[in-house]
């Protein structure tokens, strides 16, 4: 019964409500409909519409609880080998993903968001459901390391704001761009802030004359020299500190 | 008339309505707390309270409002001279302070907030107003910068996160720590991360036998040497970097 299975994961009539609901709000604008009239468009009754969506609001949003649930369950399939910080980003870009699945659908919701404070409002409270999430995954994976709550909900934080000014940028352009180059870039940023082993975004690349940064350890035992070129992007002179200093 | 001037800051009737609300929370609870009952036992008209409260949620955070608008002037105050990303940390810690103000009523509306959805999704949507002002304070700053935006956001949502981290951590033990240690060590750890010229917070200053990593520009012109004594913070090591590749 796969197929059926399927059709209850996203039922037909769940999707025809979300349609009809924003063809009524791009038409008529969010306030001004209602879900009677939303019911009506889909040919369904009320308790349809409730038995999918709380209120009028969470047909505005249809895939956020999904992806929140897929993003809680991609975490809590992660184990020790995944580095945190990466992980965490890889998580995020699951959101990104869901935006991109369906960029005209997102672009547009994107412009009603903007002019409805009530939906802006649901949407900061979902923002924070994700950062929770990110939060305490790593909250755990930092368990026993000093000040570990505090590095956890700063790099949560630092994650979401910058998956959202990616997001944003990409909406702004009218779902144009490349949505996922975009938000690996304001990601990897993140992680040359806070995570052990950034990779280069491609404009950060060293030119084919750059050197990496070589750290020796000198004599005395307790002192680091680190010869590095200048122009090396930074996290790459960090990254090389951090493993002659042997942090983790 | 400065007398009436203040008055009109924190009007009597004002305090007495809030004094007023947070009995009958305790009491009855938040939910089971009508307008009416609040008025009632303020001895004032409804049209009293809404003067000063658009709903019953505005009541259990009466102070937000003037301290947004405290930190949106301290940081329109702000010139070129102030190092941006300690800004940021100083106007955070205004919010810190309006908490610490009166630790008894900040420590009840913390278990008030905790037990009604409805004032959490409140608390998280007045928290994004912060999160905004600090972050377009900082894009004002980093006009021109590469990524300029992007950091912004990102530093304005890490800078939050610790306040935060910390605020609660001072909440849960009953208001009887010292916040401001707490929440000037959590604005530490993100200042290490991105600002410029940190400060070494108590536990992380040198020990006596230690030297600041000392860098040099070395011939040929683009190479740089850093010397650096293990065990010297991280933040330091990259100070230097930073001040000898002369990056902002």
């Amino acid at each position: 019964m796969s197929a059926t299975d399927k059709a209850e994961a996203r039922p037909p009539m769940r999707d025809a409500l979300v349609a009809a609901a924003f063809r009524l709000f791009l038409e008529r604008g969010y306030e001004q409909t209602t879900v009677d009239d939303i019911v009506t468009l889909a040919g369904v009754g009320r308790r349809s519409f409730f038995r999918y969506f709380p209120s009028k609001e969470d047909v505005v949003f249809p895939d956020h609880e999904r992806c929140l649930a897929d993003m809680t369950a991609f975490l809590a399939a992660s184990g020790t080998e995944h580095e945190p910080v990466r992980r965490v980003c890889e998580a995020a870009r699951l959101v990104l993903l869901m935006y991109a699945e369906n960029p005209s659908f997102s672009v547009q919701r994107y412009r009603l968001t903007k002019q409805v404070p009530g939906l802006r409002a649901y949407e900061v409270s979902v923002v924070w459901r994700y950062e929770r999430a990110l939060a305490e995954y790593l909250r755990g994976r930092f368990t026993g390391r000093r000040d570990g709550h505090l590095r956890a909900d700063v790099i949560a934080a630092a994650v979401v704001a910058a998956h959202n000014n990616a997001l944003r940028s990409w909406l702004r352009s009218d779902g144009r761009g490349e949505a996922t180059a975009t938000v690996d870039r304001a990601l990897e940023y993140v992680r040359s802030a806070f995570g052990p082993h950034p990779e280069p975004s491609p404009d950060e690349r060293p030119t084919p004359a750059g050197e990496p940064p070589r750290a020796a350890v000198a004599r005395p035992e307790d002192v680091v020299v680190i010869v590095s070129r200048r122009g090396t992007p930074l996290w790459r002179v960090v990254q090389e500190i951090e493993t002659a200093l042997g942090r983790d």
